[in-house]
């Protein structure tokens, strides 16, 4: 397959939809977050759509939190209500300092391996 | 500098200006190609405002071909004019395959070290 192309512009990737793994949606896509230096996607940030009465709060997932699903036309986490529930989160208008502690914190919750 | 935040918004990325070492604007970025597997930037399309009278084709260039100039507001790419003249282009509307073999073209004319 190494021929293959393999590259998904970020327009693409914003405001695809979220799904959960037994179809509910999420939300969307809302912006990536690049790490400066290796050009790396460091965080997805997903923009819940109300679900759970969480209003529209973005929530920094790891990249490889998102799985593709040809069938829907989204992204599919598998993510467990307690997961959501306590997953670190922002308003729109307090975004945080990605420092690395934060990232830590981030990629701890969700089992991702934090890179450097 | 491990806890200072180095990330930036793709959002951000899009649409800010790229100069030549000798101020020159030569266009802006217009989308970033990500490679699906590592969310790593492959591809960080430059749209040409028309410089050198290339119209609007997109140039693909490596990611760390774009260093940041603060007191620019926008990027310096470090290319020569023939760099410019004979680097791998695109019409917008025949948008290449980004399979490898391209990729390794584009990653040998501008020097980057080519990542799998």
């Amino acid at each position: 397959m190494a021929s293959i192309s393999s590259t998904i512009s970020s327009s693409k990737v914003e405001g695809t939809n979220v799904y959960s793994p037994s179809g509910d949606k999420l939300g969307s896509i809302d912006d990536l977050l690049i790490d400066k230096h290796s050009g790396r996607v460091r965080y997805a940030a997903l923009e819940f759509g109300g679900f759970l009465g969480l209003g529209s709060d973005r929530y920094p997932l790891p990249w490889d939190q998102l799985k593709y699903d040809t069938s829907k036309d989204g992204y599919v986490v598998h993510l467990s209500k307690e997961q959501l529930e306590n997953a670190p989160r922002y308003a729109l208008n307090d975004t945080p300092t990605y420092t690395d502690d934060y990232g830590r914190k981030v990629y701890d919750h969700y089992g991702s391996s934090w890179w450097v």
